[in-house]
């Protein structure tokens, strides 16, 4: 028998052997770090036997299969610990996740934050006693009394829900016995570290209709330094969250009454977005973008010809019904259809093109309240969207020009650094999802591939990750606690041009149909400003600062020279506050760098004497005293050059 | 018998004695031009016979009762041609309007404008023939046998739906007989001038689920000039019709698979827009507005507490249905409770007051498509939206602050001369559509009309206008067709701060309910680009110009410097274009022309060669040639004064 390690070497046995045995074979430190294995390509236990010739590849907590594995055998040390202190408990899903694990329990009366510690101390008895994972199969009835004797509803039901031909599996460790389809650790005195983060409700099977249960998130390592590497971070991270720094700073609320994924920009916010949308619809129109400004609804006609209603009515907001109404309006999940039926109105000819439409454009999408968070999550937002109408020998140029616009866009956040590239083709075997053309489809993507690989975008591919009309470059970002979203996209689409029957007149006087690029150039403003609340834990760089100079007026004397120096800066286009309250120095000082003013002004009676400003900066402290005008020269070159803390 | 004329005379008689009689004791002239009465308000014929004392005022075309009259006879004379050249017509109603009268047509065969010709000759004749208008009454059962014997199915409905005690009066001239309230002209030689103006579809009832009839307009004057010129005027204004010009210029569209009152703003109307918000913002902040940017939908909780869920709710768009699902949401028809739900993030104290908020703000009402028109009757629109939140001492100053930037706004759209003030009441018979609590309206009134009168704004009262929690100051324009609609409003509210428990403490540490203003600065951005657009007959004046300038490059040897002289306008924040097309200079100036583009640069040999430009202006013609930097101070002494032509 002959078995292939990942370098290429190879081992030969006589006979049937353990995944353990080979790692004991090769050395006794992997051994030691062996979690589990890939045996041509499928995860399995160190325990799995191998009885004919395969690859074998050894996880280790450095691979992300290794820890999936170590923190699901985490996750069922943390449900026996639970079930041993609360008996009464009902056991739901308990699943390994980025960054660690949780499991979700029914508990008879629901448990506090605080309880988590006795959870721990059970947990480590646990891990002392060193169990070894003993799995077992039983047929449907047999799992299903099994689970009625313990008591288990939830377990119960996820059984009946498998398919008949499903094997039914189960671990037992000590006395606990949990329904699970593996693989595991051997023994749970391999978890070298863990703890227990975080305690919320969620709804059994993510279904709001389904009853509330609770969620204890942990996390767990196999070394001791990097569980306490990771827990400071997250806790700075919590620190930065712009769901909670964003609130504090009076950037944005959300308000029950007017429903999860609905978030009001207050002042601040309002501010912010007002500065970016004018910057980038500023930058768009330099680089030959014209503006629109289409309705936020339509009747269902136009969502037929485009597809979203073949294809995404789900997540549409749809008012009336097609049963009784004459019309059927629906909010626009996109802003594609309109910019077209913009360019339908009069014929185009090749001398028009490319055609470059920009939008600020507020666009919905019917989520359901349990997946909204913040600005990141949300049911309605508002996207620098753009469409782009060429000829076929004008995409690439244009797709480049796309490129170039959302990198500039990134660099301007400092988020440059930040980001990934994903090619996101569609997946042939979800037809549902897609317009079904696998012909069209090979030549969008190979076009799209071509561009790519020409313009040196270091990309990687991700199927079923396409719009339904097309392929998609995604600019890929983690937030602070590490999830990945997608923060600009460029997508290639050869479909729609048919659907709304667009055309051109060529140089020959010959009907064509012309490519179409759907792109955002900075994004969707709430996800970027949650980012930059983020990133800049709300010291915004001077550039995009709601208020970029607090004038600190010392006394009452000094106020009409306060009021005179903000007028002249105002007049420069600066955003500047007057803070002539009748408190202390030290005080206003204190208020001004809470809100992260990034530059403060100070007119006490000796500044105006001399004619000077004393200047404090946001992470800098005292710059001394300097002429208005010389203070001038120094925040517009923060301006005009970006400059980012 | 004493009757008392309008002017405070008196005359004497001692039996019954008609109107015309009465008319003609007075004069010969005024008995030739009486069209009918008013006995003691009660408008009624000349024929009428006065029985008792009275209050007389004999009406004349000059008056807007006697006009109706007037134009209400030419209608039945339009019918009874109508019928006589269509005798299997079914007939539907006939009233007078603003401007002339139309009637509703149910034709066999649908007729076309050409045949409205054959129409007015008929017409010509039964008003030679001079046909008296005679009145008579029947009982229900004989006035539905006469209707019947016609075939007139349309009036029959009318008499059905007629209350019990309901007098059914007809009218007949010569052979033609009509179900009429009256009152009408005593004979049909009275019309001297007539006109039919337009042939359009309309739904019987007004409703669409009815059938769609014919609807033809026609107007008609005392004197011959008078129609000439009003004719005139109407094609004047049908040039100047936003709906039509609008189209033309590229700055809107609408599209029938998004829907009716779902207009696009094309890159020139979506540029215009943009220019008009960020003027307006911009003036905002100057005065001391907050942003806010909040969300264009929420839960029906929310608009239950505002009152919109039980005052305002069939205009709104709702989304689910309270019976069945757990969330409804619904489209906001206004900002008011969001921008309170800021307001109430976080204690207030007089020191933070008065706060004004701003928003460009999008609103959804739910209309029905029969009502839509170009940019005037919409179902989404844009507002400069705002709400002010003030103690009772600074309510004045607060609503003073808010008129004044609404007339700084109309002068710098050259609307100020267009507009006249109304004072909006409730209406205390009509409770359903109020917050109903007369003292509360009785002290907002008062409190309105106390500001008017102080702030010495010339306004007329109208009952039944107000918001459905305040009264309103409305600022009413008329379009270019002489229909007069809301363009600004401020509205004092002293109910909704207690329906969302606002409140701020005062100087003695007590909390109390502020005042609210909500109001609009420039009003609703989709109407007052129609406005601009009629009022300017598409020709914006320079500062809101989406072109400002088109440089007119005449050869190829040119186009560097053109491309140069743009840039340095661009860089001045001049919206220019180049023309570079080989085409002649005439082409191309007359192409200018039809896009009212302001200004023209034009740039040959000979220009480059002196280092000038060549200057157009639209309207001016040929300024001569001058340096750019001459041609700057011009256009920005333009801008900065708001010039108007």
């Amino acid at each position: 028998m002959q078995i292939t390690l990942k370098d290429g070497s190879q081992m030969h046995y006589d006979g049937p052997v353990s995944v353990a045995q080979v790692a004991a074979d090769i050395s006794e430190g992997l051994a030691r770090v062996a979690l589990g294995a890939k045996v041509d390509g499928k995860v399995c236990e160190t325990a799995t036997v191998l009885d004919r010739d395969c690859a074998l590849e050894i996880l280790t907590f450095r691979d992300e299969e290794g820890k999936r594995i170590y923190r699901h055998t985490c996750s069922h040390i943390l449900a026996q610990a639970v079930k041993s202190v609360y008996p009464t408990v009902k056991l739901a899903i308990g699943p390994a996740i980025d960054n660690g694990f949780y499991y979700d329990f029914d508990f008879k009366t629901p448990i506090s934050a605080e309880n988590l510690d006795k959870i721990e101390q059970e947990m480590k008895k646990i891990i002392k006693a060193n169990y070894p994972l003993k799995r077992f199969v039983l047929p449907r009835r047999k799992a299903i009394e099994l689970m009625r004797k313990y008591g288990e509803d939830y377990k119960i039901e996820l059984i009946e829900d498998l398919p008949a031909d499903a094997q039914i599996s189960f671990y037992q460790q000590g006395d606990f016995v949990d329904l699970c389809a593996g693989p595991h650790l051997p023994c749970t005195g391999m978890i070298k570290a863990f703890k227990l983060t975080s305690l919320t409700g969620a709804y059994w099977r993510g279904n709001e209709k389904n009853k509330m249960l609770s969620r204890i998130y942990g996390t767990c390592f196999d070394k001791k330094s990097d569980l306490t590497e990771y827990l400071t971070a997250l806790e700075e991270a919590k620190k930065r969250d712009h769901n909670k720094l964003g609130r504090e700073l009076g950037i944005f609320m959300t308000d029950e009454n007017i429903g999860q994924g609905l978030p009001l920009l207050m002042p601040k916010g309002a501010k912010l977005f007002q500065i970016l949308s004018r910057w980038v619809e500023d930058e768009e129109e330099r680089r030959g973008y014209l503006r629109t400004k289409t309705p936020y609804m339509a009747k269902s006609n136009l969502y037929k010809i485009s597809g979203h209603w073949d294809h995404y009515k789900d997540g549409m907001f749809v008012m009336g019904d097609e049963e009784k109404d004459e019309e059927v309006f629906a909010l626009r999940p996109m802003t594609c259809p309109f910019q077209y039926t913009i360019y339908n109105n009069g014929l185009k000819s090749y001398r028009d093109l490319p055609l470059r439409y920009g939008e600020t454009s507020t666009l919905f999408r019917n989520e359901s309240s349990g997946e909204m968070h913040g600005l990141i999550r949300v049911r309605q937002f508002t996207i620098s969207e753009g469409h782009l109408i060429c000829t076929p020998s004008q995409l690439e140029e244009e797709f480049k020009g796309c490129l170039e616009l959302a990198q500039y866009c990134l660099k301007c956040f400092g988020l440059d650094g930040d980001v990934s590239y994903r090619f996101s083709k569609w997946d042939p075997q979800d037809t549902d999802k897609y317009i079904n053309d696998p012909d069209k489809w090979e030549e969008a993507e190979a076009t799209m591939r071509s561009i790519l690989d020409h313009l040196r975008v270091p990309y990687t591919e991700a199927i079923g990750e396409a719009a339904f009309y097309g392929p998609k470059l995604d600019i890929q970002i983690k937030n602070v606690h590490g999830k990945e979203d997608t923060l600009i996209t460029i997508q290639v689409d050869m479909f729609l041009a048919e659907n709304f029957d667009m055309s051109y007149i060529d140089e020959n006087g010959e009907k064509r149909r012309p490519y179409i690029l759907h792109r955002t150039s900075m994004g969707c403003y709430e996800r970027t400003i949650a980012l930059l609340i983020e990133k800049f834990a709300g010291a915004f760089p001077v550039w995009m600062s709601p208020e970029q100079v607090r004038v600190l007026c010392l006394t009452d004397r000094t106020r009409a020279v306060s009021d005179e120096i903000a007028c002249k800066l105002r007049g420069a286009g600066i955003r500047v506050e007057v803070d002539s309250r009748s408190e202390t120095v030290g005080y206003k000082i204190r208020a001004a760098q809470l809100d992260k003013v990034p530059y403060m002004l100070i007119i006490g009676d000796k500044e105006v004497e001399e004619g000077v400003v004393s200047v404090r900066r946001r992470g800098e402290g005292d710059l001394g005293k300097m002429t208005l005008g010389d203070f001038l020269v120094k925040i517009a070159d923060d301006i005009d050059s970006k400059r980012l803390d």
